[in-house]
């Protein structure tokens, strides 16, 4: 039994935070702590819970702008504030051992210096458990942060974060894994036969090192991308290491890993050397329904008039015109907005028997992939993610907290770990050890 | 007693640290731990020891770029590979309860949003114990770490520092105190008339905002300065709320004291909202003796080789052709380097009796000014500095650790305490509480 169990493929999680909840009706849950976004000691607390039911990852996203919501929406969203991802994880790191910690952040605003110190600082001072979650900037608002009239053109986003990546990492490597001595006899620290100077100039970055850190314990820290187009899943190909993505069906998350895993090989890497982990908003109850009714009370805490833009947006209709407590009509005329989009929420409507207002709400809450069960029907769900290729595991996106994380933390991963399907404890100690990721070697020493 | 004691003008403390010992020789003193700079548990242990001690802040220095010296000089210097200061400092800020916690960041080669977003970050994570050492960047290398070929002017980063000043302080006012009313019932997170959209168009910087996190606990984190030069000074005096300076004599700190405190009523500020607080390097000792000893042997672990430049350039005559173990010829021809330069050199080879190696490694180690003696010479000279007016209190270098720590936490800080020179604990929970400095109101909201 335990032998067959350690042939099951293992699943991973990492627990998806900004920094708590993505859901805009989360800090209204009965129980939820309404200032949890900038309560360090709320945050401290969920990561040592995670911790304990032996999550990969911490996982921080981060915005470089409030976001671009009409004000309306966004005076009833927690997430206007939030901790900065570099800060809030060192400060995790110095009160977990072993969790790993992703931070978020941006190649389009930041220079890849202090990208590069700082993920190499907290790969230092967390015992290698860092995380770079490569990002080119959703938000076109934040643009105007950084002394930019307009965002820079998707394509040329991504140019520079392929550019900021070969930066970074060589900046990583500017030492030796043996480069210091310390030799306090000859009074020599370091080689500096064993320090490389990188001198990078390309069409994007000048940037000429070295980095005034040692190498990361881990090497490099754990590379994380989450683009979804072409040029963010080619970029995924060559150098995440974790792929957050965001299907909302099997169907369409097997397409996507057979897509970006496929595109490995031709770039030198093994299938193993890439984790897929979609986003999954995870919801239990005793019972499915009760699981359910959750889920629908969550969502009744979205305002109604701050979600309905979402729901037109969807339908690629204006559903500000419809009768909010009626069913959605099935007449509505078509349009040429999403074609899968418009039938999502038709489907959506007629499975759950949602009305518009239900609707809306669902779609101004949190309206991608979703568990919402017994631990029994989300296990089940999850396993066969796993066997039929869908994912390597997932990024949990809790729907409130504390209580919806002590339900995962508690209940399910217990189901996880009696099925074979999750470890019962760390064996490792860093993120790689973790995602079961090789260290890489370094680029300019053996 | 107790009463006389109460009236005496208080010491405010901070350990300048980066991270541990400024000086080059110090990871090779006897007890030292030579990985300290890179290994968190001992910096842990250190700020915890200083809070104890009662300090007002651990400070952190940050350069970026490795330091420009000589390759020779440089694979000796422990300072060579260090922690990232908002990494480092959220870190401690964990394992922390009281002490301020002050990181230097650069003006020059970083973004204002970034900037006023890591401070708030730190000041909320830590319960308002956040300063900011404002520098301008020292290094020209670091230019070549960020995409530029020159280093900018002197005059030009000073314009830009004051200009990024105005902007960081007014993206943390971006909310009023009261702004977050997280009202469960009818769903308000915040006020939005109680946001303020900066929109700043200088002739640097252009930032919109509002930033997208709560107004520090402190209202404003710490303003620290360690500029010495004019418009090094005039920054100070129209933004600093804590100076950190570097005479070496008390009649300098005098000079110096009197010129910055005076320039403040011009701006309307008081003399009180400013903190001078000078880099002093303490060596503690049973003895006098003892303690000069302690600081020989030190600087014996300076190399001779990588030391003798700074001595040339000190003496403004090349010192490599004179006999290292013999004294310093009186008869040294004049040179048009600076004069009081040379005269200092004579003096200090004069008053300790000290040879051409001696000397070298005194300035290849630390040359600023230092306490040199017993806890009653040490405090007496301390307590000569607050009584004349050079300082408010020191920003103390350590010449190593762990010892050189203890030294003044377990035996210095005691006799400063019996003299009533020295809070016996800290009276607020603020970095403010404990300089005595006001919460600045909001720019915006009253
Ligand atoms: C699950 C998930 C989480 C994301 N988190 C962030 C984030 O924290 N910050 C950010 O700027 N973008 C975030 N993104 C956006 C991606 O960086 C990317 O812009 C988006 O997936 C669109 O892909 P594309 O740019 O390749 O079209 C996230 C995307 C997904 C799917
Ligand atoms: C005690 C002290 C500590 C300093 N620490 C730093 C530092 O950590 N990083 C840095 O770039 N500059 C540092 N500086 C340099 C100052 O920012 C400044 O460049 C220097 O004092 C010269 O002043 P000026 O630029 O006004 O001429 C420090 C200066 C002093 C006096």
């Amino acid at each position: 039994m335990a032998e067959q169990q350690q042939k099951k493929k293992q699943l991973h999680l990492g627990a998806f935070m900004r920094p708590v909840s993505l859901h805009t009706g989360a800090w209204r849950y009965p129980g939820a702590y309404p200032d949890a976004n900038f309560n360090f000691q709320h945050i401290k607390s969920f990561a040592q819970k995670l911790e304990a039911a032996k999550f990969d990852a911490f996982f921080m996203a981060d915005h470089l702008a409030v976001l671009n919501m009409p004000v309306e929406a966004l005076r009833r969203s927690h997430t206007v504030t939030s901790f900065e991802p570099f800060t809030l994880l060192s400060s995790l790191a110095a009160v977990t051992d072993r969790i790993g910690l992703v931070a978020t952040a941006s190649t389009t605003y930041d220079e890849p210096y202090h990208i590069a110190r700082r993920f190499a600082s907290l790969d230092h001072l967390s015992g290698g458990r860092a995380g770079w979650n490569i990002v080119t900037t959703a938000n076109p608002d934040s643009a105007r942060n950084f002394g930019k009239d307009e965002h820079k053109e998707h394509g040329e986003r991504y140019a520079r974060a392929r550019e900021f990546y070969d930066v970074v990492t060589g900046l990583w490597d500017s030492f030796a894994d043996d480069a210091f001595i310390r030799d306090v006899e000859s009074g020599i620290f370091f080689d500096p036969a064993k320090m490389h100077v990188l001198d990078h100039h390309g069409a994007e970055l000048h940037v000429r090192g070295p980095l005034n850190i040692a190498r990361p314990p881990q090497g490099w820290p754990v590379i994380v991308q989450a683009g979804q187009s072409e040029p963010g899943r080619q970029l995924a190909a060559e150098t995440a290491e974790v792929v957050f993505c965001a299907p909302r069906t099997l169907e369409a998350g097997k397409e996507f890993f057979k897509d970006v895993k496929g595109r490995l090989a031709a770039v030198g890497r093994d299938r193993d050397d890439m984790k897929l982990l979609p986003a999954a908003f995870i919801v239990i109850g005793d019972t499915v329904e009760e699981a359910q009714a959750k889920r629908l009370k969550l969502d009744s805490l979205v305002h109604y008039e701050s979600s309905i833009a979402s729901l037109s947006i969807a339908l690629g209709h204006d559903a500000s015109t419809l009768d909010p407590d009626g069913p959605l009509p099935t007449d509505l005329p078509e349009t040429n907005a999403s074609k899968s989009g418009r039938e999502g929420v038709l489907k959506l409507a007629a499975t759950e028997g949602l009305t518009v207002r239900q609707l809306a709400q669902r779609y101004g809450g949190y309206s991608g992939l979703a568990f919402v069960g017994t631990v029994e029907t989300v296990a089940d769900e999850m396993e066969q993610w796993i066997v039929q290729e869908g994912s390597d595991g997932f990024n949990v996106v809790f729907p409130f907290l504390p209580q919806g994380l002590d339900d995962v933390a508690e209940h399910l991963i217990p189901e996880l770990q009696r099925r074979g399907l999750f470890r019962q404890d760390y064996e490792g100690t860093t993120l790689r050890d973790h995602l079961g990721l090789k260290r890489p070697s370094n680029k300019f020493f053996s």
